[in-house]
């Protein structure tokens, strides 16, 4: 049996990460490959529960450091219950965020130190990376307008986060990248998302099995 | 002003922390002291939400990783938002559970190593340690019979773990103690709630400022 395959997209709020994972799933099915879509934070019902509290929880909201506690154990839940099965028995994921999203929003824009959030992984996950991360980087106003539609009212309490921290991220996702060029591929998703699907496709093509 | 104190109450289910915390803040007040009773996991409206999660949620139970990472992020909302502030302003806080609940119940109980949860503590809370911490130990026959009579159905999914289980969470408490003495107090509970009371009060002479 073909060991299963970890495909992570990540990106800002609005760099379309959804979509394509729904587009690249569609096209691996189509190669007769079993494929799990899931999302982070959630995926488990656990993890989704955590979700919940993450991002529409009552009160004052959470500090950075119970943040990336509260995300580290969504992806515990997450790797154990749903991700490690799904590649045992030679599935491929495609999971919209992982943990580098932990590493932007908590880190580069929360202020955690990077080896904390690293740290919290391995303790909650046995630190397990992506095969494949694919980062979709959108300009900051294609970005804006696209969440904008999807929620006009802000209610995402970390989407709704103002400019300077969105900049933050989007400037840690990059550092991230170029520092594991052989885990990451960075793709452009300002264009029409064909376009945007079919450098998302190619970008997979080396975890592909030799088709005959 | 007198800086604030901050003592937490441990030991296995049944032992007679939340009555004796009450106890203990009666005669704090009798004395003048502003007290804080609370507990953990919760103590605050975020906390309170992964109590929920942890003790009664659905599902097939969190993992000890997960379990773990969700303990040490309620208690990162509670010391930052309850117990850092009390003890800043001067009050006492007394507190049943607290870090070494998570030691004992999920690495002496579940399995994972006291540095892994020590460094969670580290990241969510600084390593906040109690002033004093006291274990009230009682015997397995008495814990039981108080635990059937409070929760007979057997509901909360911690508590209602297997006698093995308990009885190496009680021998971790009884560890830590012993590596700890000038921060633990071992007290038997087993007596009449009056004799406990004394002598937990007799344990915590030394924190208080003299009384002229």
């Amino acid at each position: 049996m073909t060991p299963g395959r970890f495909i992570a997209l990540e990106g800002g709020e609005g760099a379309g990460k959804s979509t394509q994972a729904r587009l690249l799933a569609d096209a691996l099915r189509a190669r007769g490959l079993e494929v799990v879509t899931t999302r982070e934070p959630g995926g488990t019902p656990g993890a989704e529960a955590i979700r919940a509290l993450l991002l529409h929880g009552e009160g004052e909201g959470w500090n950075p450091r119970a943040e990336a506690l509260l995300f580290a154990a969504a992806r515990s839940d997450h790797v154990e219950k749903l991700i490690r099965p799904a590649l045992t028995r030679g599935a491929w994921i495609v999971c919209d965020r992982f943990l580098d999203s932990s590493r932007a929003y908590q880190g580069g824009g929360g202020g955690l130190s990077d080896e904390d959030i690293r740290e919290l992984h391995r303790i909650g996950s046995t630190g397990l990376l992506p095969d494949l991360t694919i980062l979709l980087e959108v300009s900051p106003i294609v970005a804006a307008e696209r969440v904008s539609r999807r929620d006009p009212e802000g209610t995402d309490r970390i989407g709704s986060r103002d400019a300077a921290y969105h900049a933050r991220v989007a400037a840690a996702f990059v550092r991230y990248a170029d520092e594991e060029p052989g885990r990451f591929v960075r793709i452009n998703g300002d264009g029409r998302l064909e376009e945007t699907q079919a450098r998302v496709f190619e970008a997979i093509g080396r975890l592909l099995p030799d088709v005959p």
